[in-house]
């Protein structure tokens, strides 16, 4: 099986293709052959079980979409996007990269699919990362798996488009799509960023670490999260799954954790004790309370648990998973 | 007041421009000048009281939308589509019109808001025509003001797609959108047509006209219905509105009404006595049933509603609707 993976330089795309070396399998399936593609160029991990090659590619440039379908990948995982405060901040680029991009993706495949032979037309399993950023505020508690979607960002009306295009032309045929709207994906590896959502990882990253870290809100805050790995586990049963299961409704609230910022902490003392707790400075930031006032705190997730897809267990098994890939195992000893 | 009707030379826009040139007003404020725009070349009917100019125009072709919006026009009535059959069968032009057509409409008005100064920007009233073909079976027997749209046709998906973009758009400030999602419009005038839904309007229009009707369905099948007045009432009143009171969430049902085939045919025989209904020979097609098994049946547009927008009574008021403007108040005679 030959795999495409688009924003393969992301934080999902690297841990996707980590796990997929970790046995040579896609959903339980032998994969071939990786290709990789990003506008920043992803490194490829040496002694891959696999062929795989990488190329640097800005998606919506001419050209670009054709060549990586003219390979004729059996899967494709498309996680390339600039994220929400990006395109917030820069219009025209949020709806370059991702509307244009997934929608000249979705148009080289049509084309591609198009000029086989019936029968034999050319018709791979496409994996599309959404978010739910799609939802906008005032909603219920949780939300179900037949609430309205009424983005409040551009990033978030870019990515119910791109369902919305999924959908249609799965059900024309050109290709067998599958949408997952990701929770937040928490903890985050790596440095800080400026994402109003930063803090629900940075709260328990930086401490990790022996590091400082400012929370911005209360404790009392809930929100929707998933860890890394969960989210790599979500795109293997995506490529996995029959697809006859979902009809025509393409597009799934993926499972996740609903937990407050106080069930964090309490996490953080678990594994690594009041010093680590004691890490935390309270700052209190009335913007950043403002925004995540808007954001989603439930979900009832039905339908994608009875599809077969899992989530984290609770907030401990999100740290363990952090501890796992991030800290080699080893919990911080203070 | 300057008014741009696109789609003007369709079924709406020429009652629309009627009703208009009535009393020389939308929505309660004057019009001044009417620019109507349509693939098709508009009838500037004679004796309006306001100006009125009309181009034939293909709504996506470059420097179409510029042009019509270099004018200025404080009201853009977006009625201008490819309607679902046409959309399905040709799914190259369906996108193009459809979808492009009113994405360029949309960045001409983001950019010419932007090219203005601060406080001074061009601020235009934009009203996009949807469709309940945004929804898409299995659906609740009543459809409520929340529920999540799964279109089951590509028109139904550029609709939902073009509703996406107007909230975006609106949330960002570039224009001031509204978008109103039709009921199956009853009694359409003119000659039948392919439409699988054409037999709603048929079974009541050719008897009023004193010929045969052909029903493929059973008397039971339930469908969701306004009347051409109606449909232009909800664009008057979508021009005035206060869109204060949307917030966020621009797309709105409109109300109509539920009703059966047998209903239709009680209000015919009302009308127009059992002669009339004689001329209705039910002649079942499986295909057909098939079709509109899978449509919406009644709505519950409690929103809608309470910003004011109203419907028609019964089904005696649709058939009402249709002398008075087709037949010259004539009751038919058998
Ligand atoms: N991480 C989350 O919390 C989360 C939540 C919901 C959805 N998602 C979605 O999942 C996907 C992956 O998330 P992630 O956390 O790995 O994000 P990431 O930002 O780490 O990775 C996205 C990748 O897309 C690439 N990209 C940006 N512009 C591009 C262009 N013009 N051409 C090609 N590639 C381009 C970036 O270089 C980056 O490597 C994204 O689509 C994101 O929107 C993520
Ligand atoms: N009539 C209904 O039952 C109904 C229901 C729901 C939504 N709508 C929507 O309401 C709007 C008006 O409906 P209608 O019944 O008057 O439809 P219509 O088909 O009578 O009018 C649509 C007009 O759009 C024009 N058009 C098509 N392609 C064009 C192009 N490339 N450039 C410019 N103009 C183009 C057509 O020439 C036509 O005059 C449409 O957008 C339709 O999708 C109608």
């Amino acid at each position: 099986m030959k795999v495409l993976i688009l924003g393969a330089a992301g934080m999902i795309g690297r841990k996707l293709l980590e796990s997929i070396a970790r046995d040579g399998t896609l959903g339980g399936k032998r994969v071939d052959e990786a290709v990789l593609s990003d506008v920043v160029l992803p490194a490829v991990p040496a002694g891959l079980p696999f062929a795989c090659s990488a190329s640097q590619d800005d998606l919506p440039a001419p050209g670009v979409v054709e060549r990586l379908i003219g390979g004729r990948p059996d899967v494709i995982i498309h996680l390339a996007a600039i994220v929400s405060g990006e395109a917030e901040a820069d219009f025209d680029k949020g709806y370059r990269i991702n509307l244009e991009g997934t929608q000249r993706l979705f148009d080289a495949i049509r084309l591609a699919h198009g000029a086989s032979r019936p029968g034999e037309g050319y018709f791979p399993r496409v994996i599309f990362s959404s978010s739910i950023a799609v939802f906008g505020a005032p909603f219920p508690d949780r939300i179900g798996d037949e609430f309205f979607t009424t983005p409040l960002t551009s990033y978030g009306t870019q990515k119910a488009i791109g369902e919305l295009l999924l959908a249609d032309y799965s059900r024309r045929g050109f290709f067998d799509g599958i949408g997952i709207r990701l929770p937040t994906i928490a903890i985050r590896p790596g440095k800080p960023n400026k994402a109003a959502s930063g803090f629900f990882s940075g709260i328990l990253r930086e401490p990790l670490n022996g590091q400082e870290a400012v929370l911005p809100v209360s404790d009392q805050v809930r929100h929707w999260f998933a860890s890394p790995r969960s989210a790599v586990g979500f795109l293997h049963h995506a490529a996995a799954i029959d697809t006859s299961r979902l009809g025509a409704r393409r597009n799934l609230n993926m499972p996740g954790l609903s937990a407050t910022v106080a069930e964090e902490i309490e996490a953080l003392r678990r594994a690594a004790g009041d010093k680590a707790v004691a890490l935390i400075r309270r700052e209190s930031d009335p913007v950043i309370e403002k925004i995540v006032a808007g954001w989603a705190r439930d979900f009832d997730t039905t339908r994608a648990l009875s599809l077969g897809f899992t989530a984290d267990r609770d907030m401990d098994a999100i740290v363990e998973a952090y501890i796992d890939e991030e800290l080699g195992g080893k919990r911080p000893q203070f």
